[in-house]
């Protein structure tokens, strides 16, 4: 039996890699097909054997042979010695055009690489199909758990409802930094810059954008339809107080960004909604147990019920677990024959537009201490067909304040409902307004 | 683009299935397969058209066609219009002569059967390899929860250390019910037993039988090494008490009976332990929060970290949807060529006893209410080099007991003390033992 034998299977050739990047991933995956050769080969039944790295500058402190290490990345990839290129560069364009040359050549690409996914899988997918290689892509969302191989693979079968998912580390480290502490957010966000918990330019993972492109991927593979970073509704957490995770704790709920990719059936039609805001998510909900830096993903399909996968989202080490996993399924598929699963977009759903989207929402009011305040609020609720699940008055003089939690209506209601409010003379400011995910009606 | 049409490529032919059983899980399969048709043939490239189903007796009340059901399988599972033979008969003997003759006729195999697997995986996947066709069995361990597939393919470049998991949905919802309610073992599996969560009889889930075949599979995976049921040590709940659980709330722990699947390295050399036990675990551990019917599978491997898997171990959907994802693949490979990973056992690992297994204990001791006997009884751990790290005296006269809380140890030393314990003259009887697991030493 080959698989007895920690050799390869005989006669075969090896496999070839190039590596583009080396930063703490690249880094991480050179290490691992260096170290762990003997291992890799008896798990692909070809040894591994890697071809060059391509880095902005030659050093000689990388800890690799010098001659492994190229500048002209676009020569190495084309090699014929080269079978499969991990990309772990990051940015947009320069990987679009070497994966889109990588796979142009005929090689199999593992990316980690979630923005770009997220703007081209179109054309990279098209680009993998007219080659017949792999495009495999299990670090670009929520690093080391396996997310992207049990949509594709595992669910394949069943009918994928809702995927709600933790998906960014930074914010999340943030959000429960600021539940833990009573600290507001600019000041928890310059320890999490302090600790490395948050990069000197936090705008891609604060506002919502790392989120989003997993958002676009998770929504793609989910509902067998093309979804572009573009297309998902997109909220950040810099605008979330310390006064929100307060009435958060009071209503037995915690704040979470989430990524949330759903199927909306309307009249018999089915359309996808992907989305990413921070939400209020009820204590009991498996994801509001999620904390720090870790990563969850909750699928929601209907034969299988709910299934979550947590872990470490990000990381050097983590995200190298799981280029290394896609990158042995390539190696794989190259000594044995056969193909991954390709893009499979045959469902081709409309994108539902935010405003049909319905959710519950938690409105907090700053409003004129005086009689009838309530019932002049409670009326620009009752005109939209809002129905109010519970009203919490609080304070007094200045600091009167009203908090409203309803019950499911569309997007377009609750939000029309707020800007009226806002409008209201006994109300003074609408101070936030968040969405309820997670909660049975 | 093949991907965007909904019909199949062009010129494929329909890939056949033949299902062995007509229960819960075949009913639901049978459903899925017949009711989603087009979603189906489009993730597959190509119809997938059920040639027949087995069963024991054909009866006209199972809502499909009379002329595909029959009671000769070995027919079924050997016509030439059949690619793949979903077994979910149940007991062994049976299916493991259907399965290999379906394999030896070149038929992909897609099984729920943990038994058959946990007993005969080498001779079964000794035949698929024989006949270059897939043996998929994602359903025999948790239900729908992706496991098999993450670890064979998500951390197929990574090294798995440790796997442990909540495998039994049964024993789970019973110590669930005990922790929640406080009520005794009998009379909590009685009420099991009422509402259908456990079988009447309920040794193979209560003992540990079923759990153990799951810890075979999953070492075997883990681990790339052969691990049969015989190799599994193996305890059940049915001593656990409700005293247990009040020690264990005491110790802010819950008990769950664990699936532990671990790399043993000792002087450079690695070995492999796979062991079933209720235990101790730590309120903050992910598991302690795995509660009732639901199966969660902690994996530890050194790049990716800690990830876990939640969801429903059991029930007809839940184990369909894991059925049908096998099914779609191995449809998947047959059209557009390429196999699923085959078993691989290259490390071929030796089994460590279970006397060389380092754990924490609890012990709960009746003693004699007088001095010098927590003198006695701390010298019988010390002569055998376990260190104590807590111990709590309860109760007084003929209640009075001692409860010890160990360091880490070897199992030996720690079965050796508790036997010493047993014939102290101080000692009245040693009332329950149980390991700690999940705790940071």
């Amino acid at each position: 039996m080959t698989t007895e034998a920690v050799t390869s299977e005989p006669g075969q050739r090896p496999i070839g890699v190039a590596v583009l990047g080396h930063g703490t991933v690249g880094a991480e995956v050179v290490r691992i097909i260096r170290d762990d050769a003997t291992d890799l080969e008896a798990r692909i039944g070809a040894p591994l054997e890697l071809r060059g790295v391509a880095v902005r500058t030659v050093r000689d402190d990388r800890g690799i042979p010098q001659d492994l290490l190229t500048t002209d990345a676009e020569d190495l990839i084309t090699r014929d010695d080269v079978d499969i290129v991990v990309e772990v560069i990051g940015g947009i364009e320069l990987p679009r055009k070497l994966v889109r040359a990588a796979l142009d050549s005929g090689k199999s690409v593992v990316t980690a690489n979630k923005a770009l996914l997220a703007e081209y899988t179109g054309e990279l997918a098209e680009a993998a199909e007219a080659k017949r290689v792999d495009l495999y892509f299990e670090a670009a969302v929520a690093g080391a758990i396996p997310v992207i191989r049990p949509l594709t693979q595992s669910l394949a079968g069943d009918k994928v409802n809702r995927v709600l998912g933790i998906v960014n580390g930074t914010t999340n480290y943030i959000l429960s930094a600021m539940d833990e502490t009573g600290a507001d957010y600019a000041e928890t966000l310059a320890e999490a810059v302090r600790l490395g918990y948050a990069e000197a330019d936090p705008t891609a993972d604060v506002e919502g954008f790392d989120a989003a492109s997993k958002a676009a991927i998770l929504a793609s593979i989910a509902f067998h339809t093309r979804v572009t970073a573009g297309d998902v509704y997109r909220e950040g957490i810099s605008k979330i107080t310390a006064a929100d995770l307060t009435t958060a704790r009071a209503l037995n709920c915690t704040v979470k960004l989430l990524a949330i990719c759903e199927r909306i059936t309307t009249d018999g039609r089915d359309r996808v909604s992907a989305r990413v805001y921070p939400a209020l998510v009820p204590r009991e909900h498996p994801l509001a147990a999620v904390n720090g830096a870790f990563n969850a993903v909750v699928v929601e399909a209907e034969a299988s019920g709910r299934l979550m996968f947590y872990g470490q989202g990000a990381g050097g080490s983590p995200t190298a677990s799981a280029v290394m996993g896609d990158l042995v399924m390539a190696a794989r598929n190259r000594v044995h024959g056969g193909r991954g699963p390709r893009e499979s977009r045959y469902a081709d759903l409309e994108i539902a537009p935010m405003s049909d989207i319905v959710t519950r929402y938690y409105v907090n009011l700053q409003v004129a201490d005086r009689a009838g305040v309530l019932s002049a609020v409670a009326a620009e609720f009752a005109k939209r067909d809002v129905s109010i699940a519970a009203v919490r008055q609080e304070g007094a003089g200045e600091g009167a304040r009203l908090v409203v939690l309803t019950h499911c209506a569309t997007d377009k209601a609750l939000s029309d409902t707020v800007a009226a409010l806002d409008q209201l003379e006994s109300v003074i400011a609408v101070t936030s307004v968040l969405r309820l995910e997670g909660s049975a009606e």
